[in-house]
């Protein structure tokens, strides 16, 4: 089997959306996932599932109830199960995320920027 | 519960010895670790895990049997489970990885560069 590599830059290019996940690759049960951010996304949590933020370009602020986390390039954070959260960014934001396959970009909430099923890029 | 971030460019700067890999978290059934490469590393393969390599600086050689693959800063490589490989680095590279916890870093193999334990950090 053949393995190539991805470049974060490569693929970034091709979203065209806020808040829309696409999936990079799998790695054993988790997806490898980007996404833009830019405006404010909802609040929510998973259940059953910890999220791994990687910001890759800009600034992407993750607030909780208790507090704010201010995410530069280079700067990553895990949100563990249960912990609600609601990511937001001022200007465009890069962002890889690592998280369980299953996992919906909105957990336990409904909501108009809800993917249940992100495309490949 | 309370949610921090964590600067990889400060971790990486505690990191003082070559393909040895560090904690920074966990994330479900994984373990986000960062190593610091330079020279060659050796041949061996996990039979059960996928490996997520994403480079943060420099660049990381991926040696397979049936090709190279050479990974910048901001490229990503998955090696699935079961594919031989051998890292390399001609000048020193900063790279996080994502798998589960139970890997070794020399996989199937014994060597003096096997780290059985990794520190947290």
């Amino acid at each position: 089997m053949s393995v190539d590599k991805i470049s974060l830059k490569e693929k970034f290019l091709l979203v065209d959306q806020y808040w829309t996940p696409k999936i990079l690759g799998e790695v054993n049960d988790s997806y490898i996932k980007i996404f833009k951010a830019k405006g404010e996304f909802v609040w929510h949590q998973h259940d059953h599932e910890d999220e791994l933020f990687v910001v890759v370009q800009g600034t992407l602020y993750l607030k909780f109830r208790d507090k704010e986390v201010v995410l530069n390039a280079g700067e990553v954070c895990i949100v563990p199960k249960g912990v609600e959260h609601c990511p937001y960014a001022l200007e465009e934001a890069h962002v890889m995320l690592v998280e369980p396959k299953g996992v919906v970009n909105t957990g336990d909430v409904d909501s108009e920027k809800t993917v249940k099923a992100p495309d490949w890029i």
